[in-house]
């Protein structure tokens, strides 16, 4: 009997080559791809392991095509090519192909990039996708179908989903500007169908009520997507507001360069005049002008963990559903400063960046 | 006769769908995907065109899988994102799905993938990994696969492929800084055993020589890879040269903000003390610190043209291979200016950017 629990994967341990590999060697039709003195050594420990070489048994062991999809909204967001990297460098190590999809965010395409990825008969996926609530993942979820959720999670049973701690990071976002001095803070927040929009959003208000400071909800701007565009436009919106804010929390790092956009536009400095706070510290934040501050996310990390989920929930049906929720911490750079000191006589220093702490708001 | 030559795509175009809507209609396992009032309509066309549902020709005619394998070096890279949506554009349109494999320029990675891919029977793929001499690529263009090339290529008989004028754009960078007067002019090039590594290196000695200006190999630094670091490393070398460049040309946009890093540990502005150029307009170049002017490259363009050549050549693969050149243009921002006048006494505006256009080089 212990002798049908040799797994792939043992026997690919033990003559120390890829699982993959092991696969190629037992299948006639891909034999011929592995170094002859390899597939030697992989055959021989297969029979001592007693790893069955019967072709119906091998029809079986076989199944495993040693390749995952991942579901990506959009490439062009620099956010996700380091997740992708963390999740390759786990499947790379366990001899797994990533085969990469993106969906532009759009559930037709969604479902049509799934299937086809089911038909090329993957062996489960990492989906970056997610919203809230979303039939596409319900659907794989409840279905047979080995699913890790990365970055973002839906609400719903059964889930493996590995996140950032999003609340946690607007929190840091918010007690850095009011540390400043800032009172007038704004908040640019992403779409409230994905739980980054929605957690980060209600993670800024609560963070506003733990200051003090009782969120004015002409400060909150709507981005209808996590682009530069949606964010220069919600940030149109906040500087047009009666008493606009000092400093403003954006949703994610493309929102927060929506925002210096709108302030460029509008002949404001940044952060002499508006300091800004971005979230993920996506690549090249720091090489922005000026340099964002914002939200570090372990994008690399995150993959990394979701690939390592998503191999235990391969070799086990049954494992328990879980969530990993990541810590942020905050990167200080040169987009953030104390308020200016704001409607006072002209000439004194209506552009310094030093401000007074403790400074009430205007009436 | 005529009948047999109806193909898959005649009856797509005919019933209004997606060749991948009428291999599902036509296969009884997928049918049940497909809204039954549009599977009634494929087959209906399909008869009155005389396609066969016969079982064994349909067997022949569905082999083709809607899927095509795209190789990328390296996702982090933010060039290649724009030339896979580009790829995904017209792949879409055509009901096809690109899966996405990155290889991190490893040869043994890369031939992982491609097998992986084949054995997922994709119908062809565009590869973005060439190297000049690349025994994977070769290998996979001598046998039956559909390949295009896009952004590299190599050398070698029967190559489909896209990509830029990489000797057009070096002179384009060089001509703007002879213009602004610099004759001090360095080079960072990109690895050699790439064509856009080779060919803007070439184009940049023979700007120069066009220039009236013999290029000095003392300003003409290696870059091992197309990365930041590489770009720093290389940087760093020029700057430590007796006579230092004025003004460099960077192979790529990476190499060029790496660039920047050695220019700012040295303690010298850009564009105060030495212009930069980078080379394909990546996204966010404009956002940098100071915004690159740099050698735009139409990526989405090239990604498109990359995959309708591909699936030309997949439809007939007897199609004469080929291989289109994009014009670059050239984007003048803020990383470069005219000179700074140098080697005279202080006081006389060393940092100021206003040079002498005639200014011999120093002995």
């Amino acid at each position: 009997m212990s002798q049908t629990q040799v797994t792939m994967r043992d026997v690919a341990r033990t003559a120390g080559v890829h699982p993959g590999t092991v696969s190629r060697v037992l299948n006639p039709r891909t034999r011929p791809l592995v170094n002859p003195a390899t597939a030697e050594r992989v055959e021989q420990v297969a029979r001592e392991m007693g790893y069955s070489l019967n072709p119906i048994a091998r029809g079986l062991k076989t199944r495993r095509t040693f390749s995952v999809g991942v579901l990506i909204p959009d490439l062009t967001n620099p956010l996700f090519p380091p997740i992708i990297r963390g999740i390759e460098r786990v499947l790379d190590a366990a001899g797994y192909t990533a085969l990469v999809a993106s969906t532009d965010g759009e559930p037709a395409r969604e479902r049509q990039r799934l299937e086809a990825l089911i038909a090329r008969q993957v062996d489960g996926f990492v989906i970056a996708t997610a919203q809230r609530r979303h039939p596409v993942v319900a659907d794989a979820i409840a279905s047979e179908l080995a699913v890790v959720l990365v970055n973002r999670t839906v609400e719903g049973e059964g889930v493996f989903a590995v996140v950032p701690d999003d609340r946690r990071g607007s929190a840091m976002a918010v007690d850095h500007l009011a540390a400043l001095g800032h009172t007038r803070i704004g908040h640019i927040a992403g779409p409230q169908q994905t739980t980054t929009g929605l957690l980060r959003y209600r993670g800024f208000v609560e963070a506003m009520e733990d200051a003090g400071v009782a969120p004015d909800r002409g400060l909150i701007a709507q981005g209808d997507a996590f682009t530069i565009a949606a964010g220069a436009q919600a940030a149109r919106e906040l500087l047009a507001a009666a008493d606009p804010p000092t400093g403003i929390v954006a949703a994610n790092d493309l929102l927060a360069l929506g925002a210096y956009t709108a302030l460029a536009e509008a002949g404001l400095d940044c952060p002499g005049d508006v300091s800004v706070v971005g979230f993920n510290d996506m690549p090249f934040a720091d090489r922005f002008a000026p340099p964002l501050t914002t939200v570090h996310i372990p994008h690399g990390h995150i993959g990394a963990r979701a690939a390592e989920l998503l191999l235990e929930r391969i070799e086990d049906p049954a494992a328990t559903p879980q969530t990993l929720v990541f810590e942020p911490t905050l990167r200080v750079r040169g987009s953030t400063a104390a308020p200016a000191r704001r409607r006072r006589p002209a000439g004194s220093g209506g552009t310094a960046s030093r401000g007074s702490r403790a400074a009430a708001p205007p009436p």
